[in-house]
């Protein structure tokens, strides 16, 4: 067998069920390899920013890497900004990247570039093959990083000799192994805060935000009168009526340290302390009260849910009854397009196990808040900043979760970056409903261009936050790509287009102009 | 001044007069003071992608550096691809990379990311300014560096803090230096192989390729019967009637070693020996017969024309005439869609001082010689393989020269990854005619598949070659993105679209359905 078959096979091997890719010609034998195997399902798309989106949403939804397939130096180049999201997702990734034979790259052919570096910033684990007899191995090495806790992206660069050479095999993968719980000195120390009765928050990330992480979260929260809270950038939660209510704090700085203001105590569950996304002149970039203790119960690669159990253990519910969401889906909203309007008819509308990739930027900042007591759903954030990232998270989302309705959110200046995303839904029949939100700038910007007393934008400025003259076209654009579109021009028609959507197979996308 | 006007500043004083932008939160001083500028023209464009190889177009028609302004690590991040193609191009580039206040770097915020490592595999020249009275001389250093021959791309980190701090000062940009011309024991090697009357070639790169510098080598090339022969990865080539002919080493290696198997002397003039694109199991890297003696006249960073000044002067015409293109426009062809066709129309249809961006890739491969005896032009090449250039190139090009007509001849697959660029044609009205060749597959990689002896790919693989299932359509995304479009199934209909396109002020798009 050659190197590229024993690459798969060992893909295969570990578990890896996905890999999207836009491949080149220097991953021909790997391609060759994947045509082949039954057991990887392979999803193109046309931009390699998609590849790393969907790979990243992928593991968000099942906890299992998915792999990619990236072209050389170039190709890996292209996917680097939403791998930047990943890498603050701590999703499981495994980028298998092409090289050049290494015998070529004496010659400094015109695609030959370093590619160690270009992935080393966004790699926990990063290694070159340097033949087809260590492929395999290498490839389940790459598995055995990205399912280092809490997830990790790992990035094998697979030369075209080690790929068609002779003397692959392919290597077993060991199962993942469990985090190790937190030292029992750091869990003793949150059960003693919470008992304290002072105002607590437990600031929850990763695995801690769904599932049996969440249920203990809420038990803990329950008897001890503690909130949960999580990030503006969380990678995943569970919600929607009879899930745990989660605070999230906000984006904009003041209105975080506001919510945040009366917390003296602050136990983090994998997840960072807030903090702003930007430095002010003048204003505080931490968030917490200076007099607020903060308290690490479990660092990013220990056990969340090991430490949940062992401080629940300390916080038996005795009768009380969970504090979940109330169900309470707002009625559908008419007249003309108003944010709030938005806002009512997605949580009215929301289907039960929807799975929301949410990029709606300054129109979206509602939504999240007034869906919480809609049918029951997972929710995706934006991780890392890096905008272009929800449309390939859709992708990823539905390709994770066939059987769940994929509803995607975005601003039209963040849609722009990925909108590539668009043709592979429509490739993979996927059924994601597609919602963008064209208010035609870059309204962030010009809040903080305001926000820093800079004046009244002159011409140049505004030229550079307004993305009008000449307006977008999404439902062209969609159509361009295969996606069946419609322009809406209020909250009737809205409503109609987003039940439709849900209740069509394959993607749909609805054009709200703002 | 604050630090943001002392840069912007600055950047006008060393000349600097476009800077392509997607700028962010952390830019907001410098979107002010470019704001109150009337010294620099700022493009936005709606990816990153869009900036760089635009920026890198700018530079190649101007032989001036563009800025650019990007938002973080994401920003810089999904502009990298195409400054890989830009280091291949030689081009002189001034990219100014927005970072946190240096204060906010140790909260390890959503976005913060190793910038320097994101930007080191392609920048020459680097630096993070560490105030704002530093942020003037910085800029300044970065002028002179992305000046120095033969261009480089120079990559100024400009933090927040830096960014709005008071102390800046407009620094004085000194005249970029002529490069040194190479040592004489270098010239006197190249004339002795000229007379030595073996069939040599002149592979020339950089401004060899056009005004003084081709001529220069047309003289020699003239008077002693070399053939002048460019990389297939060229930058920029001054070409059509009455030009002098240059002869570009095809892309597929048989080709190209049939083309370089009787040449037994290459004298290099800024231009590396010329390689496989890809390395194959069984075929040679290397173009060249094993017995041919390449001489590097002038490396890259010696100076090309007075390399060759020296050179000719040792080679007068005595009286005998350049060899030059013979005017030699195709009639217009009707019928049918064909290749030969396509590339007869656009030779017949060139308008006189055309820029050609080109990225027609398997499409388009007969159109360069066949255009050789059009209307005087120059062509633009994809320098570094990373597809997604040409579009963005148009732009580049026309904002460089607002007095001539851009063609941009891109295949489908590769104008899917920086599409955006059509938004930026039209925001800026500019002469750009898109043509898009719409085969509907990544053709270079079936052939190449081919030629590995991996068999015929089966369902899967032709699942990663093949763009089609949805079909894009282009006349659908252009409208989406404000281009006047149409789609085309014959000749007839193609010659009619390009006219129009050339007459027509602003950017048209044509479909060609292959």
């Amino acid at each position: 067998m050659n190197g590229a078959e024993s690459l798969v096979g060992t893909l295969a091997a570990g578990g890896i069920r996905v890999c999207f890719t836009n491949p080149g010609t220097s991953e021909m034998h790997i391609v060759g390899a994947l045509d082949k195997s039954s057991e990887i399902r392979c999803v193109l798309a046309l931009f390699e920013g998609v590849v790393t989106a969907a790979a990243d949403a992928y593991a968000r939804m099942t906890e299992i890497p998915a792999s990619t397939l990236l072209h050389l130096g170039p190709g890996l180049a292209n996917g680097v900004a939403n791998l930047h999201n990943a890498s603050r997702a701590r999703v499981p990734m495994v980028n298998i990247v092409g090289q050049h034979a290494l015998t070529h790259l004496k010659y400094d052919a015109p695609l030959t570039s370093d590619i160690e570096a270009i992935a080393r910033p966004y790699s926990k684990w990063l290694r070159t093959s340097r033949n087809a007899s260590s492929l395999g191995r290498d490839t389940a090495d790459a598995i055995v990083a990205a399912r280092t806790a809490p997830g990790q992206i790992a990035t094998l660069i697979a030369p075209a000799d080690a790929a068609w050479g002779d003397g692959g095999t392919v290597v077993s993968v060991p199962a993942a192994l469990r985090p190790p719980v937190p030292a029992s000195d750091k869990i003793e120390r949150a059960a003693k805060m919470l008992k304290s009765g002072t105002k607590t928050g437990l600031l929850i990330a990763g695995n801690a935000l769904y599932g049996k992480g969440l249920k203990l979260a809420g038990q803990i929260a329950t008897a001890t009168n503690a909130e949960l809270l999580a990030l503006y950038n969380f990678a995943r939660i569970e919600r929607g009526a009879g899930t745990l209510p989660v605070t999230r704090i906000p984006y904009v700085p003041d209105q975080a340290a506001e919510l945040l203001k009366d917390f003296r105590q602050l136990i983090l569950v994998g997840a960072d302390a807030p903090v702003a996304y930007f430095a002010h002149p003048t204003r505080n970039a931490v968030l917490t009260p200076a007099d607020c203790e903060i308290h690490a119960l479990a660092s990013p690669s220990e056990d969340y849910i090991g430490a949940l159990e062992a401080l629940a253990s300390e916080f038996p519910l005795s009768g009380k009854e969970m504090v979940t969401e109330k169900a309470e889906r707002p009625t559908l909203p008419a007249g003309p397009i108003t944010l709030p309007g938005l806002a009512n008819a997605i949580a009215a509308l929301l289907p039960d196990g929807a799975i929301v990739a949410d990029e709606s930027m300054t129109s979206g900042r509602a939504m999240f808040s007034v869906a919480r007591g809609a049918a029951p759903h997972d929710w995706l954030a934006c991780t890392g900043g890096s905008i272009g990232i929800a449309l390939p998270q859709a992708v990823g989302a539905a390709v994770a979760c066939p059987d769940r309705k994929v509803l995607c959110l975005t601003a039209d200046g963040s849609g722009m970056y990925t909108l590539q995303a668009l043709w592979t839904m429509a490739r993979e029949g996927l059924n994601v409903t597609t919602v963008v939100f064209a208010n035609r700038e870059y309204s962030v910007l010009k809040r903080e261009f305001a926000s820093f007393g800079l004046g009244a934008p002159g011409a140049r400025a505004l030229d550079m936050f307004e993305i009008g003259r000449p307006d977008l076209d999404w439902a062209h654009l969609a159509k361009g790509l295969g996606v069946p579109s419609r322009k809406v021009t209020n909250l009737d028609e809205f409503g109609k287009a987003l039940r439709a959507g849900f209740e069509t197979e394959g993607p749909t996308l609805v054009e709200v102009v703002l």
